[in-house]
Order: C-alpha cells, then structure tokens, then sequence
C-alpha cells in the first residue's frame, strides 16, 4: 500500500472489539491513528460513521468507514495481504468465522449479559451454560497451540477478551471457570496468547477494567457502586 | 470444479436462512441434493454435522460442513467463483456484509421475535424500531435496482425474505408496513426481486407460510391455533 494511506481506528480504551483490531492492525504492521471514544459522549464523528449501531469500533480507511469488529477484520485482511488472519483453504476459512461468530454471540454475551450482569439461578444458568461453550472451544484446541495453528489468526484475537476481561469477571463473582484440570488447553492458550508482545503490550489497565465491570454488574443489580 | 463434487443442502421448507443458500446455489449453477429437515423431529445427520446449534442451513461439501447461512455464501463464493455474489472492492465488500448481518440481527430478529410473536405496546415498539430499520434500507436503494446495484447479490438474497415471508407476517398482525408511498424503493425491489425466476421458482407455498406463522403465534400468546 502506498505510504498516503490514512488508518483511523475509533475504539474506546477497554472494549475487547477495539482490541481485536487493534491487534489485527498491530500484526498486519498497518500504521494507524487512534481516537478514544468517551461512550458515555460520543463523538460526533464516531455517530456520523456508524449512523446504525452508534458503537465502536469504527475503522476509517482513506475517508471511508467501516464497522462491526468481525468486518472490520475481513476488510483489513483483503486490503492488506500480509501476515494473514484467515486459512487459505475455504473449509478453514468458514470454521474460523465460524468460530469467532460463536465467541461473540454466545461466549461473550453469555459473559456479559449472563454471568456479569445477573445474580441467582439467571447467573448459575449461565454458567452452565458458559462451561459448555467452552468445552467447545476446549475441543477445538486439540493437537493445537492457538485456535490459528502455531500462529494466532482470526479465532485467537476474536477471542482474546477470554485471557483478561474474563478473569476479571471470574473475579468480580468470585467463581472461576477456567482452569485446571477442565479446561488444560484453554489455560495454555490463555498463557501462550498473553505472552506474545502485540497482545500483552496492548491490554488495558486491570484496576480500571476491574472497576468498570464491577460498576455494570452493580448497576445492573441496582446496587451502589464505589469505585476501588 | 470436477463432476465429482458431492454437495448437500440441510434446510427445511420454509426457513428464509436455507432459502438463500437455495438462491446462492442456484444462482451459481452449482449442483446439489438436499435433505429437507423436519425440524420438530432432526436428523441424526443434522446433529452430528452442526452439534453446536443443531439448526438448518448446513451445506455439505464432499463430506465437510459448513453451517450458518451467511458464512455458508462466503464460502461458495470463495469455491466457486462464477456469478460472484460479492462486490470486488473491499469497502463495497464490507459494506455488503455489514447490510445482511444488519437484516438478520435488526429486521429479521425483531420481525420474528417483536412483531409476530408479540402483542400490545411490544409489538408496537417492535414496529416502530422496524420502521426504523426499513428506512435505512430504503436508503440503501437509493439509485439502485437492486442492493447489489444492476444484479443481485449477498444482500439481496440475505433480505430476500422481506419480499415474501414479512408479506405472511404483515396479513397475520393485520399491519401492512412496506407500502407507498413510504417506501417506494423497498417496493420496487420486492416487485424486481420476486421476479427474477430463479427466486420465484424456490418460494415455499404460501398457505402452508401463513399456517405456520399464525401457528407460532398463537403458541407464543398461548391461543389455542386450527390450521386454515
């Protein structure tokens, strides 16, 4: 690409669909500006960008938008060909989407909505429930370092938020779930993942993370919160 | 590809999810068998190929599956690339993308599960956000027969249920909302979509849509439902 490319990503400092592509553009070696999005004060570029969903990310390349952390990914990868995020066979390639689409509609909003946000037999349901999905995950790391192969790829940074905001959560409710021994390869893979310099050097503070769920999870429960 | 390629479509007949895969087969002349699930009672083939939702549409590839129905079209038109169903330019590839996830998580969804599921002031609300949602559509088309431009494409075929199945819901709620003069460009395309012959030619039989339907409603607000 010619060295007049302008890359702008909106993201906001904690939400693991910014990191994911920052991760992306990071591994890509894609140069890009960054601007950081108060939610609770959108921008009005970031709501001009993303009329629809009003959410970050946004990626602006050359003038153009695009949202949806997922696409945003897919784009980078068919606009930049270098260290490729995706398998080149087809089969492969739809078992990461795959994949990476069930990270987010059920791993991360089952978190989220589930086991952060709930207390009582809502958050237990939950949890069973989060055990199986990651029996799934478990299953697919088989005979493999990263859900990529030996090298991270779409699945590892899709699902990146497992090794760090969800130990967060883990703490927040006071419950782990993934450990040993149910879970041997997601713990290797939480550890293999965390220790390569773009993802480790890019996660945001703990202490503030911490604060921020265990504020959601109070105000969703209606509780009074104050800050660590 | 060889003569010897082995390709089998899992959907039941009614379902918008397999009806597009249906179109995107069709489209690309690629030969199939189809197995028509009977989704009250599935196959073991089913569950054993999509153990994960257990749902149609899976394509089945010389033995590999492929599930979920817009990843099931990446991956045709990633093996067979004639009559491409995704633009060649990344953004407008993005673009496409971000149009039929947002039909199938906006409209789709709060067609099924606010609209025809619901009554009252959720229905209503449902309505209203649909309205909401339709426009940006409309906007889409502007200048364009199709959303794809002069041909179809991903998002044609991914919202291709608006022309045919919404029809069934807005007779069962008794609401007609796609109509003039509000949408005059989601109406021309129903009308230029529904005729192409390869769509026409795969609508399920409409009765049997609207007993269905009816029936799925009524169970949802626990009336007792006589088929027509």
């Amino acid at each position: 690409m010619a060295a007049a490319e302008e890359v702008k990503l909106f993201r906001n400092w904690s939400s693991p669909f910014g990191l994911r592509v920052v991760w992306a553009l990071k591994l890509k070696g894609i140069e890009y500006d960054e601007e950081l999005e108060d939610l609770s004060n959108k921008s009005p570029l970031l709501l001009q960008y993303n009329p629809v969903y009003k959410k970050i990310p946004v990626l602006v390349h050359n003038g153009k938008p695009i949202c949806e952390s997922l696409l945003i990914i897919e784009y980078l990868e068919e606009t930049w060909k270098q260290t490729p995020l995706l398998p080149e066979d087809p089969h492969q390639r739809a078992l990461a989407r795959f994949w990476a689409k069930f990270g987010d509609e059920k791993v991360f909003e089952t978190m989220r909505f589930g086991i952060l946000l709930k207390q009582g037999k809502e958050q237990e349901e939950a949890i069973v429930s989060t055990i199986e999905n990651l029996k799934y995950l478990e299953k697919e790391l088989k005979g493999k370092k990263f859900f990529g192969g030996e090298t991270i790829g779409l699945v590892d940074i899709a699902l990146g938020w497992l090794a760090y905001h969800f130990n967060v959560v883990e703490e927040i409710i006071g419950v782990k779930l993934i450990e040993q021994p149910k879970f041997p390869l997601l713990v290797a893979w939480m550890q293999e993942f965390s220790n390569i310099p773009t993802i480790q050097e890019s996660w945001p503070p703990r202490d503030k993370l911490f604060d921020r769920f265990a504020g959601f999870r109070k105000a969703a429960l209606g509780e009074e919160h104050t800050p660590k």
